[in-house]
């Protein structure tokens, strides 16, 4: 019998699409958000994304911490695709001999968070795991984009640059918990030089670069000596730790955008990586994160 | 120190509403889902629900079913306010050596009742929990309902009757799994005699009816030899046993209502169980699920 642990979470949700009736959203699984069209100047964004006790923090951490995070992952897809979070809804399947103060501690990192991009949280649920078990939080929701700004994966073309924000590698020591997620910067760079393609490195630039060229049905060639490794890490940290929640994105080559990012956002990093070049091309590349890889 | 297994549920929730924003919906929490008014002819519902391994199904259990639980538990939610599911999302929290065919055959299921229902499946995640850790299975997503069908817990007053569909407790022995969500039953209530209050029936009689009249400021009283109790059972589990999925609601005492009932329903069944009272009068009533009760 096949196993999950046999098989990468690409080649997972593949097999899984095609088993539900998936209507015609604008943008097929795979992409940072589903895209619903509704009529009117804005695109519904949707999504769900959990935390896993032991796989994405620990008991003993700052649960106002986990709960910033628990939001802030689901903000960042928003923002990838150029949009804004708006309703969100939290599930927490909890052991019941959770402290009630961890479970307030998360919720109010939550609130931090949704605050901080202007979001409210309209529901939720709590129900019980078994003894033992894992806590799950999952958050889930809606978000808009106007029509004109919605970025996906799939729209970077050979000879685009591809560029990343901030540093990467060594997020466990501490970001991976209280990132801020680029909201600013993806709705200043798709108002005023709008990507071809855009998403957060969640899984590590090793696993998240093909994932973007290959949907964008195209090669990449990447300059490693311009990869932003965050001081004290080494470059296949950086390529391969995950959870750097920073933007990933290709843009055609043009002068002046590095300029006015660094009026902008004088403090963060932009760093152009690498180009995306005809299918076939470019070089190859493995790694990062896999939840059921081997 | 405080834990989640000396505290209901509801008072759970209630503690952490207040600590996170949560807009201006025309619904707090504490209803089946929560309530956006985004203009238009329709109001968008918004709802998140899990299902865990170990509490609402066991792992030798035939995973369609379990995938047909999942989704038609929240459409079941959708359903009581009125309206019909549109875009489903769904996590699926898996230990590794979870078999593929258990995860394709839950998503069959999944599609099963997406396509009885005409909603469709945006996106989703599938993460890994730690070995030994019960599966999580979160679905969660969005409806509408026309303006001014939206039916709320709140509504029932004093001298409305009380009614439940179908037969209540024993849904362990197999219907909690394959339950058909009364969509056709609700739209028509709410299309030809509107009911002031609706939820539905998932924690058991005995708790979700207070509910309901809490949330109407309202009490009640049962006839309790009305109560319909499913062939074999007892009283006392068509009050507690839970996950009936049948139709809770309130309605001004009116002639004609159940002959059209059973001519558009013929085969089910339908019940006058008792009636709203005045708050602080009519009966108490404990017992039936609680996550977290003691």
């Amino acid at each position: 019998m096949n196993r999950l642990d046999g098989m990468g979470e690409d080649a997972l949700i593949a097999r899984l699409v095609g088993l539900v009736p998936t209507g015609a959203g604008l943008e097929g699984p795979g992409d940072d958000c589903a895209v619903a069209d509704e009529g009117g100047a804005h695109l519904r964004l949707l999504k769900t994304d959990a935390l896993v006790e032991g796989v994405h923090f620990v008991r003993g951490e700052n649960a106002r911490r986990v709960g910033w995070k628990a939001v802030a992952r689901v903000v960042s897809d928003f923002a990838v695709m150029g949009g804004l979070p708006e309703r969100l809804l939290a599930t927490l399947a909890l052991p019941a001999e959770t402290e009630l103060q961890w479970v307030e501690d998360v919720y109010r990192g939550m609130g931090d968070c949704l605050k901080e991009f202007g979001a409210v949280m309209v529901g939720g649920e709590t129900c019980r795991v078994p003894q033992g078990s894992a806590a799950v939080i999952s958050i889930s929701g809606t978000g808009r984009v106007e029509r004109d700004s919605l970025v996906t994966r799939s729209g970077g073309n050979a000879g685009d640059g591809i560029w990343v924000t901030g540093t990467l590698g060594g997020s466990l020591r501490g970001k991976h918990l209280d990132f801020m997620p680029r909201v600013l910067q993806a709705r200043w760079l798709v108002e005023h030089f709008k990507p071809t393609a855009m998403m957060d490195l969640s899984d590590g630039l090793a696993r998240d670069l093909p994932r973007l060229a290959g949907a964008s049905g195209c090669g990449f060639v990447l300059d490693r000596a311009m990869i932003p490794v965050t001081g004290g890490h080494t470059l296949e940290q950086a390529l391969e730790d995950g959870e750097d929640f920073e933007l990933l994105f290709t843009i055609p080559e043009s002068e002046g955008f590095e300029i006015g990012w660094e009026r902008i956002f004088p403090g963060l990093r932009l760093s152009r990586i690498g180009r995306l070049v005809e299918f076939g091309n470019g070089e190859g590349m493995s790694g990062g994160w896999d939840h059921f890889g081997t």
